[in-house]
């Protein structure tokens, strides 16, 4: 199963939580992590690589260099890393036909093997949009007279990237974020939206990105009473959407507990 | 290591959970799990036995039977379990010279190995109580004229049973609730604390017996800033204490989402 994530340094640690995540709950995958990045040092490059190997699995790196996105437009006060998930297609090897990408700030807890064998062969992505109300409107309105289906989240992304190389237009994007630049908020997600909102496959946000700040919502807002239960049993990706991150210390969410466990499983080896 | 339980058929799932919580994160130790039961049919021994051999451990069978304890207060409306706890050194091996006794509703999150080996050479239990302002003054007036050291909690006791078989006398239990059932709330716990509070060895609440409906309290009030990383690291069994249990649909807590990982570890093979 291919994996995509792109991070700096400041991400290896919740990384390999994710990571420990979903090795644990997919024994029997064995994956490829490709690590698009442009600053991590080769030890850190090093003890990733022992780290996935420990776990029967492999690490791809995609060291992205100064000449690459010299066309992204320069005036931008966003990092060129924004680019790089629309644009992996173009560095991820020739011969593979999809990949996973995956945020750092998430917990695998299930099988992500329906997940990973959607037939997605009429997109380009799948993703889940959070159905939070007032937000979907708002994201709407601020990318008129682009036709937005829905506020798709690039938290989880699966791709086609047979279909990506055929269709998505690195100057296209370069274009929209020189012409949309001041009211960006979150860039690649944006452009993700106002360019390809068409051309993706829509998934359940509780099964594939579980935004963990909204457990009270979907709990009653949902017809099949997503409870606790629910998640812990059926919930694929557990996403810590947000300004507040689980493994700082003033976190506080229903899923504390549960990510401080893999946190453990990951740096301490006693309790394996 | 020996573990005591004593329950009836209803609480067979959370102490399979328990156990599954236990048996994970003491890889290496090997348990002698002694049930003493009354009502258990010989299916859910069967079941039980063979749940906890594929674990690697041994279950030992207590059957208690109605001519035990046929000198205990007739007129009470508390069952005989009661007194199981209390009086488990008359029924487990002679050769055994302790037993850790758990509750059901209970996860063991970390090692038990520096609890087991503690040094209880001159007390009868070691026990820890819940630090809750105002309880304990109002357990401890109670039970005057019997001088409580602290109130202990029953759901975790490491038990030095050479010392019980020399000092606890049945007779003088079943004197005790002759003539106080008309105040006891928590029947064992409170022969417990009347008769031996003087005899227990106090635990760290903390680390060996955390009320989960405490957490903030927990956080607030130690000096050690006992937070969450302080809990997944360090805590060894975190109790489930109070009427709502963690595998009832209403439940709420911070510990949640890791019971229902633990519930899905014991119950859904696949996940494991």
């Amino acid at each position: 199963m291919n994996i995509l994530v792109t991070l700096n340094s400041n991400y290896i640690p919740p990384l390999k939580i994710m990571l420990k995540s979903m090795f644990i709950n997919n024994p029997k995958v064995t994956f490829t992590v490709y690590l698009m990045h442009s600053s991590i040092t080769d030890h850190e490059i090093d003890d990733l690589k022992s780290y996935i190997e420990m776990h029967k699995s492999k690490l791809e790196v995609l060291f992205i260099n100064e000449d690459d996105f010299t066309d992204a437009p320069a005036h931008s006060y966003y990092t060129k890393e924004m680019y790089y998930r629309l644009l992996a297609y173009k560095f991820l090897p020739e011969d593979i036909d999809r990949v996973l990408y995956l945020d750092p700030d998430i917990l695998v807890i299930n099988s992500l093997e329906a997940l990973y064998n959607l037939n997605i062969d009429d997109y380009l992505f799948a993703a889940a949009f959070h159905d939070i109300p007032g937000t979907d409107t708002i994201n709407k309105v601020r990318f008129y007279p682009y036709e937005l289906k829905e506020y798709y989240n690039s938290g989880v992304l699966l791709m086609n990237l047979e279909n990506q190389r055929n269709k998505i237009k690195e100057n296209e994007i370069f274009k929209f974020v020189e012409e949309y630049f001041n009211i960006l908020i979150f860039p690649d997600q944006d452009v993700l939206n106002a360019l390809y909102s068409q051309d993706i496959l829509t998934l359940d946000e509780k099964i594939y990105n579980y935004d963990v700040r909204f457990y009270s919502l979907y709990k009653i807002s949902s017809k099949d009473e997503w409870d606790m239960t629910k998640v812990i049993y059926n919930t694929v990706i557990l996403h810590f959407c947000g300004k507040n991150k689980p493994w700082r210390r003033d976190y506080k969410g229903n899923f504390h507990s549960l990510y401080k466990y893999y946190e453990k499983l990951t740096f301490n080896k006693f309790s394996e």
